[in-house]
């Protein structure tokens, strides 16, 4: 990318600047910060934070709860090309200090509170360790770290540093934020994103979102999670407004959609069921004029409070097909309307190839990994060269998800691929048995596992958890998933149990392979 | 740009082949062609092209109307890593063979009827030339070359070749399309935009235009143009269907609105009456359903068929400020409703300064040249090294036209730079006055000249064309332009002519400074 062609998260910042000199870029409570504002605060920011040696390429770790000074400290990650890095705060003393550790950053922002004792025993548990050595740590949540006399650290880091812009170009190629995502050998992994990924996922939401001048949104789910990151920074790149609250509260959400004519929210049941619970008063009236809100059917309580979008991604269906690893959306409702495929097309950003186990494009119809390339796509993980390697091998990212190309193009996700049943020559994702399984109305959980055979090299075994007074038999069973799926994939055995056992979200495949004789997976 | 983030207008394709088996890519008189057939044509097109030795960097040069041809030489030419480029049809031989000789071209593809003479006469202009050695030439408008036979070149050829796609990395930040636009030393130049400039346009264009999966585009301008190719592309990309018409026709631009239900057309004032009269029958009624367009209000009898728009390029006025060089638009309108500036606000792909003749940026209220830097700007232009050299000097693109940020962010595009004047130690653009020279109501027409001057290098002279019957005097004209510019930019002598003499649209400063007295120029 030559120079005339950059364009980095920075640059946007320093383009507001010039051209809406008066708009509100962010309200985090008292606080309301114009772009003329919000650049200021943020070459400051930038200008501290490298006197205290922060530099090129460097982590900067955010543990805290929503804030402008999240997006304070990724923009003076943008002027430096540095790494910013939200991360998770709920997360134990422990896994904070894995983070630490992984990350070996050059600059701590924390805030206390609640998160206090764990982020002390972090710090505490890496304390004196050498890649921890002369990181700076800053308390920004309002308060003095230490003392009660009502100083702010990260107001003083701020007043420290003067205005002029660290001009310099940062490569856009380079990453600027990074984002903690589950990987498959259990530990979590940073996904790096860099400007030119961050903008291009942007271009994708302006369509299907219709975000421009005068959006407003608000950060009503955790910005450690893409989910809501994604939206903030559309709104940045559009040159609208960004509404913090801390964490997600129904009543006050419903004061700030008024206050503010928020335009959008990160919200999916729950959540919009709770803003249309907490927004009536004893009467059953509405307490705030939810109008401004643009969003997608729900819920009569809800549709008669906020208006019904019209823009694609309200009026498909929210969402898609996601990752932390495509900045967001890899594809979207919003672009197949009525299309047969759960997770609708492909974003204008990215092409998609359905995979066999060795990389080679499926036809239509066939179950393989879902494999992508394009501008929105991530750079890989922080110090993790072999995933990284592993998962962007051949140019195109494994997103280690499997899905299908419908007859009409679309596509729909199937589940994690995680591992492989071989059985005679034919490959068998237990996500797909197991989805397949779960159709079944008598059917309220299942998992999937291969049993060593000594004709096929491996068979089919389903575990299979009943809905509460239903009890299918095993041939009925096997016959319903016949009726959905090549004859191969059925069950060659179906076992009944109280509860399929749990890692997370997901089956507990090495628990179950230990109860139920799993194993002679191919590549073990 | 690493291979996962790799997207081509190739890649493109490719996807909506795999996401868009069963819809529209583009109609054409009697032809009509899905994205699968699309996809298949231009791979047929790159494989015989290839066959004929058009390779990686080689120019494909099209003369000839618009047609889903050109589309297809387009994608043709994305496959094999050459740039294709669409020249002005309406040019004559001796103009064409200027292109022939600034392109030297691996394969030029031409329509026969009336543009034949032009076309042969270029053609034996540059014969026995060796860089127009081994040129493969394809009649294209489906008739034979030099035979009434009923033969189509362009159809055997397309017929000779396999269908596989010649798959293979082509990096999306080189060239693929080529426009001839005018530049500074008169000779036209072929500005070169990439894959990433154009899909990085495109964005934008989703944006204001609100274009998506269904968008109809009916391509009513001349496709060698940027307005009319900056909506063909951006339809293409979103998987919408493009509408070829071979020349703009108001009466069967109004039958394929209906026909196709076109969303979209390219169209300002004249074309747009021209419609709204030939849409009308005896009785006045409109011959055609023209609902499906949605448009910028233009007039009650246009208002009255169409759909007013309300996207926000329809509701702010459409366009704002644009360039070949920037792929189209650099700034709209749409991004700054009810702004001060003429051009609205940059493309969000964009960030713009006005700089002084030493590059450095101005305050808002200054005039300068608008200067710009991004993904979705071109390359520099083909065999022109100084020109773009100097262009691009310093990673900025100077665009070599005059421009102003309002006090509210917006832009103003002023006119072009051309050269400027040195008064005193005072820069000023002839065009910056001329420009407040026709503001006022009885001045026709204006010109701004320097005349050499011993106390200050030069003085500021106008040359004016008053309104029939209106005659200000010079003491008015000047206290008009101080009015409302500063004070050594006002003219210190005002001649009065009958007819500004021009070049082309802009005045003829060569003739003015011979007729008047101007020279002693900065630089010369």
């Amino acid at each position: 990318m030559s120079a005339v062609h950059a364009l980095t998260i920075a640059d946007i910042l320093r383009e507001h600047r010039r051209s809406r000199p008066a708009t509100t870029a962010a309200v985090d409570g008292p606080v309301r910060l114009t772009y003329p504002a919000l650049d200021a605060r943020t070459c400051r920011l930038a200008r501290a934070l490298a006197d205290a040696g922060t530099g090129p390429g460097d982590r900067i770790l955010y543990i805290g709860r929503n804030s402008v000074r999240l997006q304070e400290g990724l923009l003076a990650a943008a002027r430096l090309g540095a790494v910013f890095v939200p991360a998770n705060w709920r997360q134990s003393a422990d896994e904070l200090a894995f983070v630490l550790r992984d990350l070996a950053p050059a600059a701590v922002l924390w805030q206390g509170g609640d998160l206090e004792p764990a982020v002390r025993a972090a710090r505490e548990a890496v304390a004196g360790e050498r890649a921890q050595e002369g990181c700076l740590w800053v308390r920004c949540d309002g308060r003095a770290d230490g003392d009660a006399a009502g100083a702010d650290p990260y107001e003083e880091l701020i007043a420290s540093a003067a205005e002029e812009d660290p001009e310099g170009d940062t490569d856009a190629s380079l990453p600027v934020l990074g984002l903690y995502t589950a990987a498959f050998d259990g530990r979590p992994a940073c996904a790096l994103l860099s400007h030119a990924a961050l903008i291009a996922h942007d271009a994708a939401l302006f369509q299907v979102r219709r975000i421009g001048p005068g959006f407003t949104f608000l950060n009503s789910g955790p910005l450690f999670h893409v989910g809501t990151m994604m939206f903030n920074l559309a709104t940045f790149h559009a040159g609208g407004t960004n509404v913090y609250m801390p964490a997600f509260d129904a009543a006050e959400a419903a004061r700030l959609i008024e206050a503010e004519r928020v335009d959008h929210m990160f919200g999916f049941g729950p959540m919009l069921d709770a803003v249309a619970e907490a927004n009536r008063d004893e009467d059953g009236k509405p307490r705030h004029d939810l109008s401004s809100l643009h969003f997608a059917s729900h819920s009569p309580a809800w549709d008669a409070q906020v208006t019904v979008g019209t823009d694609p991604w309200s009026v498909s269906g929210m969402g898609g097909y996601g990752q932390t690893q495509a900045c967001g959306m890899l594809t979207y409702l919003a672009l197949a309307p009525g299309g047969e495929g759960a997770a609708g097309r492909p974003s204008p950003m990215v092409h998609v190839r359905i995979t066999g186990p060795g990389g080679e494009e499926l036809p239509a119809g066939e179950t393989g990994e879902i494999t992508a390339r394009g501008p929105s796509l991530f750079s890989g993980y922080h110090a993790r060269p072999e995933l990284t390697a592993r998962t962007l091998s051949g140019g195109w990212h494994r997103t280690g998800d499997l899905g299908r190309r419908e007859a009409d193009g679309t596509i729909t996700f199937i589940g994690p691929r995680l591992r492989m049943i071989k059985t005679g020559n034919e490959n068998v994702y237990p996500a797909e048995v197991e989805r397949a399984l779960k159709a079944h109305p008598g059917i309220a959980d299942a998992a999937v596992i291969g049993v060593p055979d000594e004709t096929w090299g491996q068979s089919v075994a389903a575990v299979v958890q009943c809905e509460p007074g239903a009890r299918p038999t095993e041939e009925e069973v096997v016959a319903h998933v016949r009726g959905l799926l090549a004859s191969y994939k059925k069950p060659r055995r179906v076992v009944f149990t109280d509860a399929v056992p749990k890692d997370g979200h997901l089956p507990d495949y090495a628990e179950l392979d230990a109860l139920y004789g799993g194993g002679g997976y191919p590549g073990e």
